[in-house]
């Protein structure tokens, strides 16, 4: 069995396994390097097959739930990332949050945060990222929230 | 008559010219390097003077025309690039795509296809990137479809 | 007293004063480095705890107040870069303006101007940059427009 990195062994400790890196729907990668710089690709709140928040928040979706999305979504961004980078030597520089809010929805921060405080929690100095939250219109699959980041690989 | 570059002669073979690199309509450009990565602005389906696809898509516009409207679009990323690169030097690092969905529009991943699809059969191995798949709530010109870039100039 | 730098005299001279840096709501930073890159954070038009511009451009907010909103959302990004590079030695390479307008919006690059022409008036042509403007279904706080914007440090 193979060793656990310290990033993964954090996340071990908070009770989360990352999941197998998503295949791609389309002619496009789970992330790519250029340089030092790492592009994920944007990613939903998926366990397996099964798109764990569906619909608006505000009405449907709750700012609870939400949070939750945001969670989940950056923890397959964290799968991607590990596809072409060890986790234990990148940092996180960029999130952004794409929040399928009702048209008045207003509380995005704290959705994305969801995100943010997870990315926080394991890469702690490493984890802190300049960030967006933005209400999207629509999203793939009616999902609740995508989640988008961009890292940098240390020497 | 100026030789053409390999992914050129490739867009030829497609059947593909590339336009003119369109004129900004205000303080930026069409595309701004920083060391050797390359911003490429956000492109819709302008067609010279006519944009090609305008209105929500999952109601006035089919998913099939909206990947039409994200194909153009990227072609016009690509003359946008050309205006600051060799495009037979660079990797084509992140593709964002952002369409103008109504509210309950599910289907971007298809849509953003258009120009994912594109990008991979000029590009080939150079073309694999990282992407999202965002609904927005409107967009310029009530485009269907705007598509941005982000690309990386090799040694 | 500091002696301001070149770029604010020239802000000071357009009667700009660089408010403090924003203290982000959540676990992330104003802005964030990656080698030469510097990516800064999403910054909506506050004005200290006062959100100078809310609700939907096109209905309640027109073009020209939108435009406002750009412009003061582009000083607090100036504020975030501020706080980790020297602004006489980066270059502006992308701005990204996310405007909360009405369904049917369609005039998103007069509102986003509002930035990339103080961006120009100020940087000039350090200020060149690759844009994109979107329309967002919803915004944080119900603000009419948000600012991004990625810098290059320059030796």
């Amino acid at each position: 069995m193979q060793k656990l990195g310290k990033i993964e062994e954090k996340l071990k400790a908070m009770g989360i396994v990352l999941p197998e890196c998503p295949s791609p729907v389309a002619a496009y990668r789970p992330a790519s390097k250029a340089g030092k710089m790492i592009f994920v690709s944007g990613n939903t709140a998926f366990a397996g097959s099964e798109l764990l928040y569906q619909g608006k928040v505000g009405e449907k979706i709750s700012v609870e739930e939400a949070y939750q999305s945001a969670r989940v979504s950056a923890i397959r961004c964290l799968s991607c990332l590990k596809s072409v980078a060890d986790l234990d030597k990148v940092r996180i520089v960029q999130v952004s949050g794409y929040v399928n809010g009702a048209p008045c929805f207003d509380r995005h921060p704290e959705v994305v945060n969801g995100a943010s405080k997870l990315i926080e929690a394991v890469f702690g100095e490493k984890g802190l990222h300049a960030r967006k939250a933005i209400g999207s219109g629509s999203l793939p699959d009616n999902a609740s929230v995508e989640i988008e980041m961009i890292a940098y690989a240390e020497d």
